[in-house]
């Protein structure tokens, strides 16, 4: 969900499209995550072990309620079309951020999971005797980090974001209609940061370093 | 060190002198690192604990390997005048990036060890009857989460890179003495990049934007 901006197959569809892609993904997440919840919380009962006494539940259950926040907040301000264009442009960085966020703070979540089940789980022999089942396991916890490392990297590269001639053809023929206030306008966001940003980025393509431009943060809304 | 470049008391600083206080914190933290880990083996030696079996210890060990890596790359390519000025360019991205992800990483890594050591140090009464060193503990964990949340937020954001009049200030006097390959010469960076950006950043301020302005992802070398 936080890389479809960036894929680009992606750049072909809509921004609509990627908009409900994007949002359909965390929408099928946060279930994921709620079923999760449930079934740890039954697992708990059922066998007398008691609720959110760990780092990981805590830790867990603040980036759940965060997510959900943000999915709400997400669709009330990008998805429905009511939201003004300056009100989501003051709070793109901020839903960009905390995606981001959540996310890592998920993995680590994760990792603590991980930890406190081979420590309780794997008694005769015990965890620190490293039978093979705790070898495969910090492997897989090793293999979340570098999937989490990627992630971060493909979200925070520049020049992986849809490049700026595919916001000007959106941008046209809404601008051809002033009436335009349907969902597809959510587009006309920052007229102006675009403009100026997409000049320097053609200057930037003209000079052959667009590989090398950091100015190139263009906002995906 | 993470946000030293962000500290607007730096941004009176010369480069170089924010240059090195960034890599003397980080030498510091280098230093503290590989004194814990020396004291972490010599405890678990000392009590018959076996060394390297968990995924914190995993997990931990990578970061630190790679934190080594990124200081002696700094010093090589940013610190020390030698680097040409397009490997400073390809590199930082990577710089910062893997810096960023090797301060997410420690943070996971320590609270996979508070996990730990609330499982195995808490006995009587356990970790899971919630005693009060536990609650204690756990909001520790939970500092930690939101202190690597302000640090990662601080450093992400656009608007909070030194002022780009600061570097202009700087690049004029190397622009006049094509001889200037000492240190300092080290701002004479994607001097395309920063002109196109300079110029968007003044279109921004002029149009008082540039708090929503996306575009102005300057680069801190």
């Amino acid at each position: 969900a936080i890389v479809v901006y960036r894929l680009p197959w992606t750049w072909k569809c809509s921004k609509l499209l990627m908009k409900f892609i994007h949002a359909g993904l965390n929408t099928i997440a946060m279930i994921l995550a709620i079923v999760s919840m449930v079934a740890v919380f039954e697992f708990h009962n059922a066998k007398n072990i008691p609720n959110m006494y760990s780092l990981h539940s805590w830790i867990g259950l603040t980036a759940v309620i965060f997510y959900s926040l943000q999915l709400f907040l997400g669709f009330a301000v990008f998805l429905l079309p009511f939201a003004p264009v300056h009100l989501r442009i003051a709070l793109m960085p901020i839903h960009v951020y905390s995606g981001l966020t959540i996310f890592a703070t998920v993995i680590a979540t994760a990792l603590m999971g991980i930890t406190e089940k081979l420590i309780f789980a794997l008694k005769n022999p015990a965890y620190s005797a490293s039978p093979p089942e705790a070898t495969l396991v910090n492997c897989l916890g090793l293999l979340l980090v570098i999937f989490g490392s990627l992630i971060l990297w493909m979200a925070s590269r520049p020049h992986w974001k849809r490049p700026p001639a595919e916001n000007a053809k959106i941008l046209r023929p809404i601008a051809a209609t002033p009436e335009g206030t349907e969902v597809e306008s959510t587009m006309t966001n920052s007229s102006n940061a675009d403009k100026s940003d997409l000049r320097s980025n053609t200057e930037a393509a003209r000079k052959q370093n667009i590989k090398f431009d950091e100015a190139g943060q263009r906002s995906t809304m």
